[in-house]
């Protein structure tokens, strides 16, 4: 059960001027689901993406850095059910005729075309049907909507995930329009399993290649499942220049600045949703360290909280067994650190102080706030003024038997 | 269910001269279940121990490393059901008087006995209940043997953990016994949980330092169950003397390498009886990684495989979902890693080669493997010459129920 997140209403998602959508069924590993989604960019389009940095990368991911430093990019293509990680050299060649078959049915060239799997790993992509399946997705293009898009994406996710925003740049309108997939394997490094945001600014891909940064930063680099990093993380931008808007500069032009802020937060909505629907997630935890000497090390902290299935368990329990949040900090790998310093918030809950349970902490008082379904965990730790927010979820019965049962 | 694992036969655990048990019902958690250990030790008896790296080390870990710097060790006292960690002054304070007290009952200094917790963190330790205890265990010591002594230091443990070594050296017997306790909150950064060996040997404090940092590591230090570092992981050997051995006056004198590998045997056991028994583990897997550039990297990678909940949960499935094995040997963090020379082995079954599945590979192999009840899973890395082998346990439906239970 997904925590506080539904599918989005479709009247929610804006269209993008320039990006025409086609989704359809070919069968890559479950029958009667629409697993092949291809988008289609109009022509002077521009796009930026972030990768996995796990050393064990899926082959599309080396394909798509590859025609991303191409320069002009005129489609994407999308399967789910198979990841085509660890397939080696056959499993490169698949990737490359994707963009070939693609490209040919597009009339634009193979390396115009940035391809991505997400699914199983360690085994070939089912070509015949790839290829058989792609001129029908070209035949659809124009006839799917976003939700369609970000269902045809989905692999244990149970709600699919897409958002918009709109603002307005010197008088002219700009959309973003986002989707993601994500639920397993996840503890970004760079990027989600797959995060696509398209918008009709007009954005050089030098801006581009710097907003998208920033946007996985301040969002899938911020959260975790598992701490399982994907081989198959991506998290693309393209910007079709469609909208009437003046182009966008720089970050830090005004227009810059507005656009950022419109992006990051539709960054965070997405990344929190494949937080939210983490595997057997039932709770959705906030961890935000404070005190830091630098991000580095509040992130450290973060994520060995976030990480620690003994930490997991006790949420899923709402049992406020909350020395485990002390010791997942202690090692944590700061060298320094200095216990007696520590304190530890549940919400607005005073639990730790001075590296010990606080004389004034109530039982009860932890308890009530780990019965709720979202929670923030607070940890300062009186060594500097860096801080780090991060997302992440507990670790439940289902997510053993989602694990156990996901090929079968 | 620990996984072949059966209490050992009282009759198999060697008496060691010099050192004297007493366990009594103390209360200290729970009700009729005896949770409280001394352990006497003859004049002249040396001591040595290795601590947890956590930066949130419990009160007594703080204390023993300060008394066993000051010299002559006379008694240990352990209880369960209480860690004394996250306990600030109060909590060594209250470990201080422990000591007090012990060494009052038993004639000796305060500084000359060590103590130790294990159990629920961030809650203040009993002491009126501690304190009534303590004269009770006092009269009962010689009374008690290692199999009550490894029973009295459980906490989710659902076997006693003690083995015993006899060796001769140079004609004279000596004796080695252990006990150990620990199934969760299990991925000891110098030692387990808690593991005693006690010899009759007579070995110098600074060689039975050494002897016990190189057992450690060659056990404690090379098991995980969830990846989580305890507060109070200690590892202590004691030496009598009282055999009629020769003394040992080095780690590589010939009487020193057979006392060591008696020794290295011994941990071994005890440490791989922690994830025999580890919460819920239903497997256990034996990690190689081969052919390293150094050590440090052979253990990042094969801890990279062992935390991950993906893998973990897959060997609870007995499904050979095996790609997530290389995702994670992916992501274990070496920056130059060639993916294209990786190869895997699970027991005798090459799973991949050069990055890739093996085009020998068949599913039912892996499968046949994957149903066994103690699995090595071998990594060959094809950048030096280094190796590493550590041990772990699947990750289960009863681990999350454990955990999200303990403290009720």
């Amino acid at each position: 059960m997904p925590v506080n997140l539904k599918a989005p209403d479709v009247g929610t998602l804006l269209d993008v001027a320039g990006v025409e959508l086609g989704v359809v069924e070919a069968g890559i590993r479950k029958r009667d689901r629409r697993d092949l989604l291809v988008m289609r960019l109009s022509e002077g389009s521009t796009a930026a993406g972030v990768f996995t940095r796990n050393r064990f990368c899926a082959a599309p991911v080396s394909v798509c850095r590859e025609h991303l430093a191409g320069g002009s990019i005129r489609a994407l293509v999308v399967n789910t059910g198979n990841a085509n990680a660890g397939t080696g050299a056959m499993g490169l060649a698949n990737a490359r005729r994707t963009c070939a078959a693609l490209g040919s049915a597009l009339g634009c060239r193979e390396s115009e075309v940035l391809p991505f799997s997400t699914g199983v790993i360690m085994e070939q992509l089912p070509m015949d049907r790839l290829l058989e399946g792609l001129p029908r997705a070209v035949a659809a293009l124009g006839s799917a909507s976003w939700l369609d898009a970000a269902r045809a994406i989905m692999t244990t996710d149970t709600q699919p995930k897409a958002a918009s925003r709109s603002i307005m740049l010197d008088g002219a309108r700009v959309v973003l329009t986002g989707i993601a997939k994500g639920a397993g394997m996840i503890r970004p490094d760079m990027a989600t399993m797959l995060g696509f945001v398209a918008t009709d600014a007009r954005i050089s891909p030098h801006v581009l290649a710097a907003m998208c940064r920033q946007a996985a930063d301040a969002s899938f680099n911020a959260i975790t499942v598992d701490g399982d990093t994907s081989t198959n993380d991506s998290f693309i931008m393209v910007a079709t220049g469609r909208s009437d808007a003046a182009p966008i500069t720089g970050i830090n032009t005004p227009p810059g600045r507005e656009f950022m802020s419109a992006l990051k937060s539709l960054a965070v909505e997405l990344a929190q949703a494949i937080v939210r629907d983490g595997e057997g997630a039932t709770k959705f935890i906030t961890v935000t360290v404070e005190g830091g000497v630098d991000i580095t090390e509040c992130r450290r902290v973060g994520y060995a909280i976030a990480h620690s299935p003994l930490v997991k368990t006790a949420f899923f329990a709402s049992d406020p067994n909350l020395g485990r949040i002390l010791a997942a900090v202690g090692y944590a790998g700061i060298d320094d650190l200095d216990q007696s310093r520590i304190d530890l918030h549940l919400d607005d809950v005073l639990v730790a102080s001075g590296g010990a349970r606080h004389p004034q902490y109530r039982e009860e008082d932890g308890q009530r706030v780990m019965r709720q379904d979202e929670i923030t965990v607070r940890v300062g730790l009186h060594r500097g003024t860096a801080a780090a927010t991060l997302w992440t979820c507990d670790l439940s019965h289902d997510y053993v038997s989602i694990n156990a049962d996901y090929r079968s």
